[in-house]
């Protein structure tokens, strides 16, 4: 930590433990070790409610009575149809397209197509997120169709978790396997100021429109330090109980790091997301006769504990769910960001309903007074 | 200022005046009223450098020599190339969509024709600085070009803001011409730590990739509050003297925001670019022999600061040397983003050599503890 030069405010790399917003979004409460979404337990709301109804919650800022979540699943299910030109657009890329890029392409071609994108009314931005939710959701579960022209169709009478399932696995998935995708589903769809959440935040704050601050949040999530990593968690789900730990420590002994585990804001324990994922993976294992996958878990989360001191995320986690699920893993960030879609909407409304621009200072570290010479 | 429940760090609003990086590449230097630019004054080289050499200093770190300037310029000119796809895109997308956002999508779906995307090495994130500069240069040029088929290429004598500027106007442009453009074109390549600066920070830290760094950056510049205004500060050119002041005056008294007046970082005095543009706007009125743009400017400048207490900003003296030279409104935004690409990439560039991912935290307002029940 040093001093700028402008004051006495201190210099904390990558902003740790800095407030840069008010929020009644969400809360992750270490010493509780909870996340408070409006008030409400994730972890509770992964278990017991739906996608549905945690996005009303984090959008309106209260849970929808019956009436009022049925009309807004309908207003989801019209939500989903894509412009023609977008499947253009997507199949005009290079097939080898990362398909977080081909995403973000996607939804940047979109802002185009939406009448609304100028009106940054409350009510209109609040529209605005179920759209991209909705399109979003519906562009993961049929990025792997898309080439193959076989884009299937979401059904009325399932959930939105559901459509994106049965889109990927190309037939309709069983109550089980929606449970335990639509609970991991629900984890993903907010975590404070995650570096994607707080992109979006600080691109809103120029007063820009809502799609414009999701593309950055969708290219942070990209990254392999945030949302990228979820995909290489699967690593470890490769080998049997012996093999990863080899694996673990002979990555160990490299000094190399171990994807899935530590968060910076979980310092002293499990991330309570992953707890819940763990109880679905034994879950599944158990429905599936064949505990290889969670034994690999729990010997890997003991060995990082005790050599490390380095806890499971929740990517750790959900990676030998989707595995399970047959869910391909260039599918796997793209799925996180379709249910963060909506943590980074709300944060924008949020955000612009009482909006200072994001304008910090940097501490130069450079020369001054050079005279500029013609080459 | 109020402070945060988990440490004793105060909350500021839009991070103002927090050091959010450290940097070599630029700083804003209220006191001596200068931007220094990896040591040189903006001003200085806005009006004797050329865009290329400004270029080079930003992403190497120091002038080249007139050899290696001849090589860099010769590598800009092989980089300015789109692939058909790209247009293919562009005139996929609505003829309405905001030119920005028209930007951004090519720029994004340019990702996945980068063979180097994933090489992460200096080396070749300058390589790709370059290619995002010369690519972004040569779409803007051409942007109101594209609906008519008619793409005009970049010649290989002109410099890189003589080309966009033939390109614009759709003739080759007189030296007068080139040096007014240029001149502006350099006093937008790099500010600090501007919102969209940040954002392509924020954004590099996951450690993603540079093109969806500048995605999230392109977001952020089209903002109102941002490079948005820009196009707006034109407004006050309509009119005469009298017709200005008394626009001037019925917007202060309604309240109302002066596009083009009051900076953050500036606040006892003009933005030493504006003072720059306020030179050539007299020269090139001179030259005309028509001087109302600049005693409408004039004016405006003096009944801001008694009124006020507000001076003018680079946007507010760029607008009527763009009228002069013709430009069209709805470029005046993309012209920004073409010319601050080159810094985005040089603070990615930084950002990812040691990099600290950003994760602030967010200041909880909200409720806690509320138990979920099925609607």
């Amino acid at each position: 930590m040093s001093h700028s030069t402008s004051g006495t405010l201190p210099y904390v790399p990558g902003l740790e433990n800095i407030p840069a917003a008010e929020t009644t979004i969400s809360t992750i409460d270490t010493d509780a070790g909870k996340i408070w979404i409006r008030g409400f337990s994730l972890e509770e709301l992964a278990l017991q409610s739906t996608y549905e109804e945690v996005l009303y919650l984090l959008i309106h800022g209260r849970l929808p009575d019956a009436e009022t979540l049925s009309t807004f699943k309908q207003n989801i299910h019209e939500e989903w149809l894509i412009p023609q030109e977008i499947w253009d657009i997507i199949t005009t890329l290079p097939r080898d397209t990362h398909p977080m890029d081909v995403l973000r392409t996607a939804i940047s071609a979109l802002a185009g197509f939406d009448r609304e994108l100028d009106n940054q009314s409350h009510e209109a931005n609040i529209r605005k997120a179920v759209r991209l939710v909705a399109k979003t959701g519906f562009i993961v579960g049929n990025l792997e169709n898309i080439a193959s022209g076989g884009v299937m169709g979401f059904r009325r009478e399932l959930g939105h978790a559901a459509n994106i399932l049965q889109a990927i696995l190309g037939r309709t998935a069983e109550d089980y396997e929606v449970k335990a995708f639509e609970t991991a589903f629900i984890l993903y769809i907010e975590h404070e100021l995650a570096a994607s959440t707080f992109a979006s935040r600080v691109i809103a704050s120029t007063m820009t429109d809502i799609y414009g601050a999701v593309c950055g949040a969708l290219s942070a999530l990209k990254g392999p330090l945030h949302g990228g990593a979820n995909e290489k968690a699967l690593e470890i789900f490769q080998y049997d109980v012996a093999g990863a730990e080899k694996l673990v420590r002979d990555k160990l002994a490299a000094k190399e790091r171990i994807m899935g585990f530590g968060h910076r804001v979980y310092r002293r324990g499990i991330d309570p997301r992953a707890q819940v994922m763990k109880n679905i993976l034994a879950e599944l294992c158990k429905r599936h006769g064949d505990d290889r996958l969670y034994r690999v878990a729990v010997r890997v989360e003991e060995l990082m504990a005790s050599e490390k001191n380095l806890y499971p995320n929740l990517d750790f986690y959900v990676a030998p769910v989707y595995k399970i699920l047959g869910i391909p893993p260039k599918l796997f960030t793209p799925l996180f960001a379709a249910s963060r879609m909506a943590g980074w909407c709300a944060h924008v409304i949020e955000q612009q309903h009482d909006n200072r621009i994001f304008r910090p200072r940097a501490l130069y570290k450079g020369a001054r007074g050079i005279s500029y010479r013609r080459p």
